[in-house]
C-alpha cells in the first residue's frame, strides 16, 4: 500500500512536470486577439451558469449583461448589467443583443428562430450559434447528428402519435425511455415504461403534442460518465478529464474523476471531429452510459454544464472562464488538475425549512443565491480535491451533512 | 540539473501527500457555526478589494452590500446590493450597517470613531474592529504597538513642528524619510529626504498638519518582503507564505513566491502572537524590509492587500475567501500552495490610451473594471504558477506584454 501511495506520488510528480513545462508558451508565435475594453458579454437568462458565468466575467474584465425575469434571478444578484426581460420574446432578445458585444445562453431551450433573427439584425454575435442550438435542443435531430459521425447512442425513434408509439414498443421492446425532444432535463420530460401495464396506461393517456416524442431503447449501464468540451472561435479546443456522474431520481447528485474507460480515447476524438465539422463554439456536456465495454451518448448539452462544475476548484482553469475564452475567440491554451482526485456534489433543496449552512474546511462551497428552497432543486454545490475520486467523494458526502437545506 | 529537478518533484509529491492528509478533518469532532440564509456582509468602499471580497462572497453564498460613491465603481459593477454613499458620513455608515449582518472594510483610512459609532448603534459587528482600525491607520501608534512586541522596524520619531523636524534629522542622519501619520498608500505621503539641501528645502516650506508626520531612519534593505495572515473570530489563524515584492516608484509591481528568510519563523510568530493579544479579526498585510541577516516591519495594513493577491490562484483558498470566514467566525483551516513557483504582477495604466487586452494561456488575468486609465493606477493583475518563483515571474513579465494600458 505504501509502495502503492509512493507510486502514485511519483505519477503525480511526473505529471506535474511535464504539465509545468507546458506553461512554456511560445509568445512570439502567437497571434493574439487584442479586445478593447469595456468588452460586454451578454448571457441570456439568470439562473446559476448565468450566474457563474457573470462572476467569471467580471474577474477577467468583461462586462457580464444578463437578461432574465427576476431582479433576484441568481445572475441578477452579481452584475449591475442587468436587464429585465424575455429572451424569447424576439424584441427585448434584439434590444438586449444590441447592447451587448458577444453573446451567450444559459439554457439551450429558448426559441433559436427567434435569436437567429435577433443576431441578423444586431450583427451581434451569439455563441453557440443559434443553428446548432436549433439542432441539439431538439433530441431527433441531435440523434441523427450523432448517427451522422458514428458516434454511439441508444437506439431510437421519433414518436408522434399511438402509431408510432407502438412501432417504438415492437421495435425496441420493454423497458424503453419515452422523452418529450424538447424542454427536458433533470428526468423532466422522460418516461421510463418497464412493462405491459404501463405501457398500455400510456397508451391510452397518449396525446399528441407540437413538441414531439422520442423512443429510445432502454440501456442498462454500469455507470454514467460525462465529459466537458470547449472550442474556440480561434478553432483551439479543450477536453476535459473524463467523470463519472451519479443521478439520483434522474438529477445529478455527484461526480467524481478523473474516470478511465478503454474506448474514451476513440470516442473523444469522434466527438471532436463533428464538433470541428459543425463549428462548434462554445462550451458543450456530454453525458454517457458505460455499458462496460461500449460508450453510448446519452444528452449532449449546448453550454456549460452541471457535470464541469468540478473544474471550478479542480483544474487550472475553469468551464466558466474557457466558454467565455472560446465566445471571445481567444486561445483555450492547455489545462491541468491541480489534483490526483476530485469530486463535485449538488446541494439539493429539501422544500422543508430555510437553509442552514457553513463553509467547511479543505471543501470548496459555491450557492447559487436561489430565494425558494424548493424540493430538489439544485441551491449551490461542494468541490473538493484529495489523492483519489473516492476519498473526494467520501470527504463531500461527509461534508454535506454540515449543510441543512 | 536533471537531478536537482527531481529533487524538487519528489519534494512537491512528498508535500502534496502530507497535504492531502490534511484534508482528513475531524468532522465529528467540530462544532461548526451555522448561518442562517441569506447572510448579508458589508463591504465600506467600493475598489479593487471592495470587487473581489464581493465576488468571492457571491461564490460562497453571502449577500454582498456596498457602500461606495459611484454606481461606476468596481465593486458597484459586481453586486445588485449597492448603495450610494461615503462611509466617512456617520449617518450613511449607520443607515448600512444598519442592513446587513457583519462588515468590513477596504481601507483602513475611513474615521474609526465615526464606524465605531455606527457599530455601537446598530450593533452589527465590524471587523477589523475600529480600534484596531484607529490604531493601525496611524504610523504613530502602529509603531509603538510594534515596539510593544519587540517586532523589529525602523527607528522613528514623531514630527509636528520644526523643533522635531530637527531633532529627526540630527537623531536619524540622513537620509531619512518623513511620512504622512495617516492617508499614506503606494507612495503618496512620502518622502525621503537624501541630502543636506532637500533637508533645507524642507525645513523652508515645512507646515503642520493635523495629521501629523513621522519620521523615520533611512533602511538600506536587499529586498521588500510580505506576508498575509489571517484570524478568525472563532481564533483559528493562518499565515499565507512569505512571498517577495518589488516596487517601482513606490507601487507594488510584482510578487514572487515562496520566499525563504533565516529569521523568518521566530519573526512570524511575534506577529502573530501581537495579532492574538489584540484579538484582531480578518486578514492583514505585513511589508517588510530584508536587510540581509535581519527583518524588519515597514507597514502594517489591517485588510486584505495587494502583495496577497497571488492566492487567488496560487493558494488552496484565497485571502478573499478566509478574510470573510475569518469575519463570520468560521474555522479557516489549513492552506497549501497549489506550485512550486508563483507570481503575480500588477497591471499599472499608463493614462495614454483605452486599454486593449488579451488573455494570455496559462496565466490567470484579474481586470478591475476601472473606468478611467489613469498613471499608475492599479487597472488589474496577473497570476501565474510555475515550477520556481523566478520562472512565474519570467512568464508574467512576458505576458504583460500582451496587454496595452
Amino acid at each position: 500500500m505504501i509502495c502503492h501511495e509512493k507510486g502514485v506520488n511519483t505519477l503525480i510528480a511526473q505529471r506535474k512536470s511535464v504539465e509545468l513545462d507546458h506553461f512554456h508558451v511560445p509568445w512570439e508565435k502567437i497571434t493574439m486577439k487584442m479586445l478593447s475594453l469595456p468588452y460586454r458579454v451578454g448571457i441570456l437568462g439568470g439562473g446559476q451558469l448565468a450566474r457563474m458565468l457573470a462572476l467569471k466575467a467580471h474577474q477577467m474584465g468583461l462586462e457580464p449583461h444578463v437578461l432574465s425575469l427576476s431582479h433576484q434571478d441568481p445572475a441578477a444578484q452579481v452584475t449591475s448589467w442587468w436587464s429585465q426581460g424575455d429572451p424569447n420574446v424576439p424584441l427585448q432578445a434584439e434590444r438586449f443583443l444590441s447592447g451587448v458585444d458577444v453573446a451567450t445562453f444559459e439554457s439551450e431551450f429558448y426559441c433559436a428562430q427567434s435569436l437567429s433573427q435577433a443576431v441578423e439584425k444586431t450583427q451581434v454575435p451569439l455563441f453557440p450559434q443559434p443553428n446548432v442550438m436549433a439542432t441539439l435542443q431538439d433530441r431527433w435531430p441531435q440523434k441523427q447528428l450523432l448517427d451522422r459521425y458514428n458516434i454511439s447512442t441508444s437506439p431510437y425513434l421519433s414518436v408522434q402519435n399511438r402509431t408510432e408509439l407502438n412501432s417504438a414498443h415492437d421495435t425496441l421492446g420493454l423497458p424503453f425511455v419515452l422523452k418529450k425532444r424538447r424542454f427536458g432535463y433533470d428526468g423532466y420530460g422522460t418516461l421510463i415504461i418497464k412493462d405491459k401495464d404501463q405501457f398500455t396506461e400510456l397508451y391510452q393517456v397518449f396525446k399528441e403534442d407540437d413538441v414531439g416524442f422520442i423512443a429510445e431503447a432502454f440501456v442498462p449501464f454500469e455507470r454514467e460518465l460525462a465529459l466537458m468540451m470547449i472550442r474556440s472561435r480561434d478553432k483551439s479546443f479543450v477536453s476535459y478529464p473524463l467523470v463519472e456522474s451519479y443521478q439520483q431520481n434522474s438529477r445529478c447528485l455527484w461526480v467524481k474523476g478523473p474516470a478511465q474507460h478503454p474506448n474514451f480515447v476513440p470516442f473523444k476524438e469522434k466527438l471532436q471531429e463533428m464538433l470541428e465539422s459543425i463549428n462548434y463554439v462554445g462550451a458543450i456536456g456530454i453525458e454517457m452510459f458505460d455499458t462496460g465495454d461500449r460508450l453510448l451518448v446519452n444528452e449532449l448539452a449546448p453550454r456549460v454544464h452541471n457535470s464541469g462544475h468540478y473544474t471550478m476548484d479542480a483544474m487550472s482553469e475553469d468551464q466558466f472562464s474557457l466558454h467565455l475564452k472560446s465566445i471571445l475567440g481567444l486561445p483555450l491554451g492547455d489545462v491541468h488538475s491541480l489534483a490526483p482526485g476530485f469530486a463535485m456534489y449538488n446541494l439539493l433543496g429539501s422544500g422543508q425549512s430555510d437553509p442552514q449552512w457553513t463553509l467547511p474546511e479543505a471543501v470548496y462551497f459555491h450557492w447559487y443565491g436561489k430565494g425558494e428552497n424548493r424540493d430538489g432543486r439544485k441551491m449551490g454545490h461542494l468541490n473538493c480535491l484529495a489523492s483519489t475520486p473516492d476519498l473526494a467523494l467520501k470527504r463531500l458526502t461527509d461534508a454535506r451533512r454540515l449543510i441543512q437545506i
